[in-house]
């Protein structure tokens, strides 16, 4: 079997500038080892075209070119796990611009009810600090999958997710978004995150479809296949 | 003089999907007479190729054209003025999604210090409701160009418009964002927002050059100019 092409879904942040002397390098990260590693580079030893991305990019590039995503311009796909974060299709391609978006960030207003500073180191009670796994867990003091679904805590990411799928709209116009990622399990949240989504744009702009991803856990791996024929194509192979 | 094709810069919400049977017509609006009006349909009976985009996205491609927002990939222009409006250039044309963006319905954390309830008819207190115009207005009980630089009210506005900011730098990342729009205008206000930008991005993401337009006044013009350039490449003419 021959290796034609390398799509690298990764964990970010990420340099992605094509003209940065760093192009594919990890930039600042608290894992050990792995800030400035050239990760592209060590890949591209291996002689054929690599294309590198975020994880989030990837999985948003999957779902847009195979998943629930398709037909979607621009398609946005949001992940909720340990961390938040959402990758942009725009024109087929996943969009790029002073580095990658960092969705997770986005400020939202937080709810009168909710005495949790936030988890996020750098914003506190940004989208990831109120509402990614690690929030949940430090708020509650307990494993999101361990809290029934009537706890409070639900009404409460579900308003938070839909303040951040209010700012995703408002800036994109999204047909469709994709909520993926671990907390995205929790049975009734997706159409919990749609009525407060509804309530929050309050009519005045229209929402965009809320949908589980169509591939499931493969949303990166098949991301990286997408990413993998984009490196071909780009460079006439096709 | 011969016309040779026309570019429309239009008040908005409009719809913009090609595929409409309502394409370019004025949607929802309070301005009497306007709701449903075929405002692309009735310059076509001029029988020249026609673009018709909004207000905000005109001005948004005239900066990324012949203003500050040129070789900014994504290139985000934001008005500040009666209401609040952004329009995003995503590989040279307007971004078009389920509509267009209306960015000034992002939902932002509140100031605590600020106890005005916020002038948007559909959200209350989000940024347009908060840092309009409107909002100034209502909140100080006198009108923007009044309040002198000391004043309250321009730390507070700063502040909003740094949140809206990170809300749009999160979801598209974009190199440079141009602030227009009349309140702008008030001196100092764009250095203001530079550094609460700054301070609420806390160094984790590379926030946006903040600038102010390139092209004054003219940005919208010119911008349907580009529109109707745009009309004419389109269709082979160019």
């Amino acid at each position: 079997m021959r290796v034609a092409a390398i799509g690298l879904a990764w964990f970010g942040p990420l340099d992605l500038d094509r003209g940065s002397p760093t192009y594919g390098f990890v930039t600042t990260t608290p894992k050990p080892g792995w800030p400035r590693a050239d990760v592209a580079g060590a890949f591209e030893a291996v002689g054929v075209p690599v294309t590198i991305d975020t994880d989030v990019n990837a999985a948003a590039l999957g779902e847009y070119r195979w998943g629930a995503g398709r037909g979607a311009e621009p398609f946005v796909y949001v992940t909720v796990g340990t961390g938040i974060g959402g990758g942009a299709i725009i024109h087929g391609r996943p969009l790029h611009g002073l580095g990658h978006p960092e969705m997770g960030h986005i400020a939202i207003p937080r709810d009168p009810a909710d005495a949790f500073a936030g988890a996020c180191p750098y914003h506190g009670a940004c989208l990831e600090g109120l509402a990614s796994g690690v929030a949940l867990r430090t708020r509650w003091g307990a494993a999101p999958e361990t809290l029934p679904a009537q706890h409070e805590a639900w009404r409460l990411q579900a308003r938070y997710l839909a303040l951040g799928i209010v700012a995703i709209t408002a800036v994109l116009a999204p047909p469709k978004i994709v909520l993926g990622g671990g907390v995205m399990r929790a049975p009734g949240l997706l159409e919990r995150v749609r009525i407060e989504t509804d309530a929050a744009l309050a009519g005045y702009v229209r929402g965009p479809e809320l949908l589980a991803p169509g591939l499931g856990e493969r949303a990166g791996v098949l991301g990286a296949v997408a990413l993998a024929q984009q490196a071909l194509s780009e460079r006439g192979v096709q």
